[in-house]
């Protein structure tokens, strides 16, 4: 991933120059990355992201070039441009690992250092961090609505520019999105790729007939053949059988058939129907066309006997209602020692104030019960009452449980010190985590609301902090 | 831009290895790439992105890693590695110029040359041109509803990736939003660099007012204050006030203050009113917070007294109904020296034959009266009678008028030959023509249709072949 110390809102670099102009530049400062809504109006939120984060952060500074340029903007004096020639970013950061499942209003990634030089990096992370948790996110929905079947990402061209692309392979393949279309990825990856032809193939050859011959010939043991340039049923399937019987006759077994207009849900049944009828039962039936998880789920209610979705436009944009972008936001929670909020007349708005850590709460069996924010050092345990972080007069005590701390220190002084997971690592998390979720929770629509608690200490503190405030 | 040649669908490398086998790579080939409905429901799209795609282009070739990594896949034969090693990209490119005003169903690109050459680009010049279309789009959306107000775009914390960032600003620019938030883009761009404070600045402080002073001390004559970190109205412009007034007192002017949350039109008509009344007329009243065309068109209806806006999401992810992603498409029109296309029940969904000519026809004060698609070589002059591309059966005279062709070749032999604009002047001809179309053309909601009609040659060559492949 490309990356320049210039990838940030001007308004970072004119605050540093505050801070370094009233000498504040290292005072100790905590900042929190959350989001307040669960993408996609669902029941969770897969994080992902992490590693180009941590990449940037290492790789961050100044070029002589960059200096120029700011300069030229007539905003800066030299010293702080001098500042900024021997900028580090030697903070220590705390996140989970990617492929988490997380919800709103978490601590997700906490950085603590000058204060300074974490506020610089704001809004790289929120960049890489929200685009990758909200695809990671929309892959999972979308796998989930498959079930069984196999989904492959054909999201390319309808990406967000050559590098969206790349990031929507990787955050999709944690998610649970396990092979796409986009070659590169595949390099960069490792992911597995897969494909079949365009309508230009068919319409290149003199009929439909010969272009599946032509593919078949090539690609005797993998060919998947689109069947939709002239007519599905009277057109395309006809002539998909008769190169598979073609095939078969040579030794080889025709891969699939991809259907990419049309009444999915009825196409696929057909075409199991005759494919079955003729003797072809491992022939698998592709399906793509403007696919997101709530026309898969449709497609599977209606009996669909679809194998494998290629999902492109809407899981490479991840469209729909409560998509497009993930709110995350990166908020100041501690300065010079002391927590700090941004308190507000609507309650839901307010940050959660100070250094924090966030536990798990888990059942005998490894499911899930619910989160629980804490004040750091705070622990929590059976019998301690915790609260409703929006309405407190709602109250649980927690029962006797398994208690895991969802995150890890993973940098510290500015050096990656964990071993960071690799893809399949993290695709195998999110895919473990999903089957702990309480029933409910993975709804596509109007899913049960994972609960998510704020500790007793971490009540208390807010109330003073919000008391204080608004004297 | 970093690019690569895998920056593909894995299918583009399979038809060609099928092309290669079949000896079928140096056919002559012509595609054609455009949209079929405009974006966001709306009358117009914005054409962007041609000089990234031509940088991409001239560059396209395989290096030692990218065959490597193509051989691991164990799909493809020396021959047709060998095959890749040596190829250039050598087509003819025929386009407008970046910032021209574009419609559903036009002829945008053309590429013409060999088949494999044509039809391996076919993924990544989807994915840019669909992306900086979109953006630009939006911008011009949002910039025709702000109208005299100046747009700011500052969308990166939120835009799909770093590039994605990056290539949002050049879009936006082009559409009409002329500065932004993102240094980087100011950097490779030349873009106009803006922003104010965050939260977070204030939150630094003992006192909001210490942090207002903080400011306007290092940057006493370009400071705008963020005045909702505690009461916008109880707080935040008494403090803003009193800075403002101190600032003058040493011979300084207060640029601005920013409004984040609220009701921004009666925010900014309270702050409008009061700073008004203490003498500071000058004062610019910057609004932010998911605003997007639709509530900008709000609050100016509402009276608001906005003179900045800051737009972020909505623009960086061209959210709202019918965005989020361009549909564009690239299909074969011509093969082999016979014009092709593809038919199907759905004439919406029928592609235009063979290779074209995309004309636009002015009144004597340069209003666009409409466009017209025509075969090559075609022309159109008055008296002619051209035809709704989807219902024949409506179709009109062409009046007197002047007639201008869209497009030029900009690519020959796989050089770019022609004198590229820079951002201005494609910013410029945007503004321009987004002036001469018709009334109703630009409203957000159920817009004048902007007439595109084909030529008689055109349909008359449609005709010939939809009889061709229904017998």
């Amino acid at each position: 991933m490309p990356s320049s110390a210039l990838m940030t809102d001007l308004y970072e670099l004119t605050m540093l120059a505050g801070y370094y102009e009233h000498g504040m530049c290292e005072h100790p400062a905590s900042f929190d990355l959350f989001f307040r809504k669960n993408p996609f109006h669902g029941g969770y939120a897969v994080f992902a992201g992490l590693e180009p984060v941590l990449r940037y952060l290492e790789e961050l500074h100044f070029t002589e070039t960059d200096l120029a340029y700011l300069e030229s903007l007539n905003l800066f004096k030299t010293g702080f441009l001098d500042y900024l020639k021997k900028f580090h970013f030697r903070c220590t950061v705390t996140a989970p690992p990617e492929g988490t499942v997380v919800f709103a209003n978490e601590p997700l990634v906490t950085v603590e250092g000058s204060l300074a030089e974490a506020q610089l990096v704001e809004t790289a992370m929120l960049n890489i961090l929200n685009f990758q948790t909200l695809i990671a996110t929309k892959a999972a929905r979308i796998q989930q609505a498959a079930g069984e079947g196999v989904v492959v990402e054909f999201g390319l061209r309808r990406a967000h520019g050559p590098n969206g692309g790349l990031s929507v392979s990787r955050a999709a393949y944690i998610g649970g999105v396990r092979s796409t279309s986009n070659t590169w990825a595949g390099q960069v990856f490792g992911i597995p790729v897969k494909g079949t032809h365009a309508h230009s193939w068919v319409m290149a050859f003199s009929t439909e007939l010969d272009a599946f011959r032509a593919y078949a010939e090539v690609f005797p043991d993998s060919a998947i053949l689109l069947v939709d340039t002239y007519d599905t049923l009277l057109s395309g399937i006809p002539n998909a059988i008769r190169v598979a019987k073609e095939l078969r006759a040579k030794g080889h077994e025709l891969r699939g058939i991809r259907l990419d207009s049309g009444d999915l849900a009825y196409l696929s049944r057909q075409a199991r129907n005759i494919f079955d009828k003729e003797g072809f039962p491992a022939v698998r039936i592709v399906a793509s066309n403007e696919l997101d998880e709530h026309v898969i789920s449709s497609i599977r209610d209606d009996g669909g006997k679809v194998d494998i979705y290629g999902v492109g436009t809407e899981l490479a944009t991840a469209g729909g209602p409560g998509g497009g972008a993930l709110g995350g936001v990166y908020k100041l929670v501690s300065f010079d020692g002391q927590p700090r909020m941004k308190t507000t007349s609507d309650i839901t708005k307010a940050t959660l104030p100070g250094i924090k850590s966030l536990f798990r709460l888990l059942d005998s069996d490894g499911r899930f019960l619910q989160d629980v924010i804490c004040c750091k050092g705070e622990q929590v345990e059976a019998g301690v009452t915790v609260f409703d972080p929006v309405n407190p007069s709602r109250h649980i005590t927690v029962p006797e449980c398994q208690v895991t701390d969802l995150r890890s220190k993973v940098m510290e002084q500015g050096r990656v010190i964990a071993d960071l997971p690799g893809l399949d690592d993290s695709a195998d998390r999110c895919a473990h985590q999903l089957k702990c979720l309480p029933e409910g929770t993975l709804r596509l629509k109007n899913p049960h609301l994972y609960k998510v608690s704020i500790s007793p200490g971490l009540h208390h503190l807010r109330r003073q902090l919000m008391d204080r405030y608004s004297r």
